[in-house]
């Protein structure tokens, strides 16, 4: 391998993580991309995340873990996404809350990161639109650096995982705006949670509207695909 | 459900995993076996997993998690499984080390208590005769612990989920008599790395070894079916 500093990159296919993996790259990191596929609906993430990687030069991996067989979330059992107001954006914890993704996803990427002898994941969290998410808040991130260096070979062996998140404290439109200027191509990626095979958004679920909003907000054309 | 306080138990198949749910039966809890399907070469695992749980009258929940896809260890790989004297037990950390596997398992856990609104998770983590691994070290369990508390909803609304490790600090002979104690039957329980179908041990890998020095030091019949 290289002797480029090494990051794994856990690529959604949504607009965040497509961010994330730019930032990761223009801050002169090799990146190796990290899909999961936890039985999530939107099976045009995956594809999308291919897409994306193929962009930006990286590798990606894909791993398959089975969420719905723990089920509690409205993105990977049957029931209904909210739409519109009063849906799930707002107050309290979303029903599209997903056990312990952040930590799942974390832990595999904290396995990939050990065999690639790594210096950094990145993961595209938020605090800003994703408030009600208990893994999307700095204090989270913190608890799981502190992890990472008790957990691993190389942590035990002095060196240092950093765990990276570069969109934590940015508003959608910043967002956005960081990725335009880094040349993301948004109109690869899918923020969608019912988006159709063919990686068409709905418009109408609240990870659309919060898109729609952050494109008007950052005074960018969106292009994104509606159905 | 019940009123009895709630358990998720990581059930491995192996001789600890089935002592750690002897334990929190014991200790009065519902509980809920969960076993990580990671692509291990010893399916012999799982089915003991099944055993165990069902002569404990536990459900088991099986999720499945391609840890293969990431790679560097000899129980998920083909590299060979170190046997005899000079093989796995004793100084660093050994090949048969699985990167993230326990931040893994315990994150699936975690998702797994979320669901059922459990009380504790129960893991049979070792650090007597597994020193070698980072992630089963009491500091370890106590970030995890850490993580557990900011991961979650009902971490966030002032609840809490314990990570209980009664066997961490247990030398192989005083689980196995612990065990004994409260009624498990190690016949069932499969610890050999390189398990035959029908879950027969090899007797000379290191898990083995230690297995079987565990009973000759506990004083209690090995019951273990070897090949």
């Amino acid at each position: 391998m290289s002797d480029l500093k090494r990051a794994v990159v856990l690529l959604s296919g949504g607009l965040d993580s497509a961010t994330a993996l730019a930032v990761a790259a223009d801050q002169g990191f090799e990146c190796h991309a990290m899909a999961v596929d936890y039985g999530q609906r939107h099976d045009a993430e995956l594809e999308a995340a291919r897409r994306i990687a193929g962009r930006a030069g990286a590798n990606l991996k894909i791993v398959s873990v089975d969420l719905r067989a723990i089920g509690g979330s409205a993105l990977t059992d049957d029931i209904e996404v909210p739409e519109g107001e009063g849906g799930d954006v707002g107050e309290g914890i979303p029903v599209t809350y997903v056990p312990a993704r952040n930590t799942v996803l974390l832990s595999l990427a904290l396995g990939y990161a050990e065999v690639l002898e790594a210096d950094a994941i990145f993961i595209g969290v938020n605090a800003v639109d994703y408030s009600g998410y208990p893994d999307c808040r700095p204090e989270y991130i913190a608890a799981f650096q502190a992890l990472a260096q008790l957990a691993t070979k190389a942590g035990v062996e002095g060196g240092a995982l950093e765990i990276r998140t570069p969109l934590i404290d940015l508003t959608k439109a910043e967002i956005i705006q960081l990725g335009t200027r880094l040349g993301v191509d948004y109109s690869l990626t899918v923020s969608c949670y019912q988006a159709d095979s063919a990686g068409r958004a709905c418009g109408k679920c609240d990870s659309c509207r919060i898109r729609k909003q952050g494109f008007i907000d950052a005074g960018i054309e969106d292009p994104t695909r509606y159905a």
